[in-house]
């Protein structure tokens, strides 16, 4: 039985996955998932991600917004804001709070996060087995420009760069502003102190092949990677390591990547990001056919490089994504 | 300004209350609720009786049902059971849920219940002010036959009589078992060592008139009584106290008051209820006109009596019971 090891964002991982699945219904897939967009709201523990691949898998996702629950409905919401209790930008529904109710009474009673998604997915069956990165907590934050700073902040900046500055989590900057502002530097606190989840390396070890699905390289895949022991096990794991570009045609297929990828120095463009894994970790890329002029580049790299048709716009398309994916890791392998 | 303090339980605290407010509106009415019915459910802190009081005085309760919210929906208690988390039995909606939501992350943040109560209650503003007993854990549980303990275990009883007993939560009961089953003692866990919340005492000080409402005597007054030194502030305030049977014609009027009574020994009579509050607390009793007849046996006891139309059926006859009560004890104070 073949061994997939996938490190999985939200929308884009999840979509990726039921494609993947589809293509491979026979395999053995491990899914680790990213915790760096965990969030606590009203005293419970959100897992934005983690939810999105376990909802979209379990057929529970609401198709056109890509997250939260089909047929949801949102009196606790309401009612939240009545009370004037908030943040109000974060969209929870009355469905997907019993998951966050559930997982946070799991918590309270001393079950590591791993165990509780295990819980979840029992019910979700997702076909995969979804472990979170860590069971530790890991928040990625963004550090952007105050406005409540004043000129005089700006000004006063004493070269570290965050004179003037404000760190806001992840959510905050994703949902609330829409990632419409600068971000300076993303950063995910508690990652360099935090254990891989149980399983996690473990999985990575036995894998056959691992791949990155068109996730965000950098608050999804790279917070993963950020886990000290996931970026060395995978170099180190001697099987095929392929990725999928997120951008395609300079820009990202859904979400905001191009800013997320200026604060860390990455141009938005496949070979860009391909660069930024780099060749000591991905084997092969796929870009999308629109950007079949870079696989040269990338291929210069040292990265094994084609170009595909990189829409996920059904199951079927996204099975085929899968397959070529699988087909460069075998190009790779021989 | 008329000072009242009331006692409440749930659904006849509260219906009492709306009645009171609308026959004195002028009157500053404290509101002490019972909280030895609390209950956490899902890791989430539910308050039955404080939260009956405030949705009926607020406009929000369901008023065929007496408890909850209008308007309710069920989707999280349904999404709840799809993961097989329970209990099933106890009837949390999705705007209720909010509620609890609410008020255990501000009691995970340091907050005393009465100072969530007050949160809450700015939102609602039910036109009294609404008191916990106390800030402190108190849970009444009762003593059943422990269907699992075998007629060995009932046998061997040890003679404290709690041999093949087992003891639940008062809302299990209630609830659940709809106090299908005798109940052998009633024990407010906690309730000797609780304190009364802030301003309880000093409320009840300064009040010119306490009722008691037809409430349960047992597990909605009789538990706030419990708490020490609320009994002794009553007796001692020197003003008329007054209270209404809720029993009628030798039955509650609503719920099971009979099985709880049974387990302190006292009969359901309206005659019986003011007895076991006792002449050294109670000024005051008014019991319903099918009642007329132990109006004498009342009396004789020390507690002067009347028989007034007792069903609430609206709020203007529930006003007319709280204007019977607010006579009688201006007979009193005469």
């Amino acid at each position: 039985m073949q061994r997939i090891v996938v490190l999985a964002g939200g929308i884009g991982g999840a979509r990726f996955l039921r494609g993947l699945r589809s293509a491979v219904p026979d395999a053995e897939i491990t899914v680790v998932g990213n915790t760096g967009d965990d969030i606590h709201l009203f005293g419970l523990k959100v897992c934005p991600d983690l939810d999105t691949v376990m909802y979209t898998l379990g057929g529970g996702i609401h198709e056109e917004q890509g997250w939260g629950r089909a047929d949801e409905t949102f009196a606790v919401k309401e009612e939240l804001a009545a009370y004037g209790v908030g943040p109000e930008w974060f969209g929870l529904g009355d469905r997907d709070f019993a998951t966050h109710i559930v997982r946070t009474q799991m918590i309270s009673a001393g079950y590591p996060l791993s165990a509780v998604t295990e819980a979840l997915c029992a019910r979700w069956q997702p076909g995969v087995r979804l472990l979170p990165m860590t069971d530790d907590r890991v928040e990625t934050h963004v550090l952007i420009d105050d406005p409540d700073a004043g000129d005089a902040g700006r000004d006063e900046d004493g070269g570290d760069g965050t004179a003037g500055r404000k760190a806001v989590h992840f959510q905050e900057y994703w949902v609330r502003l829409r990632a419409s502002v600068d971000a300076h530097a993303v950063v995910p606190v508690g990652a360099d102190a935090a254990k891989p989840a149980p399983g996690v390396l473990e999985a990575v070890a036995a894998a056959d092949t691992i791949l990155f699905p068109p996730s965000n390289p950098v608050v999804s895949v790279g917070t993963i990677l950020a886990v000290p022991g996931i970026r060395e096990a995978i170099a180190d794991a001697g099987v095929p390591v392929v990725g999928l570009s997120p951008i395609v045609g300079n820009a990202p297929v859904r979400g905001m990547a191009d800013k997320v990828l200026a604060a860390v120095g990455v141009e938005t463009t496949a070979a860009a990001v391909a660069a930024h894994y780099g060749s000591g970790l991905l084997d092969g890329w796929l870009v999308d056919t629109a950007d079949a002029d870079t696989v040269g580049a990338v291929e210069d790299a040292g990265i094994r490089c084609r170009a595909v048709p990189l829409l996920m716009r059904d199951e079927e398309t996204t099975a085929e994504m899968a397959r070529q994916a699988l087909a460069l890791a075998e190009e790779v392998r021989a």
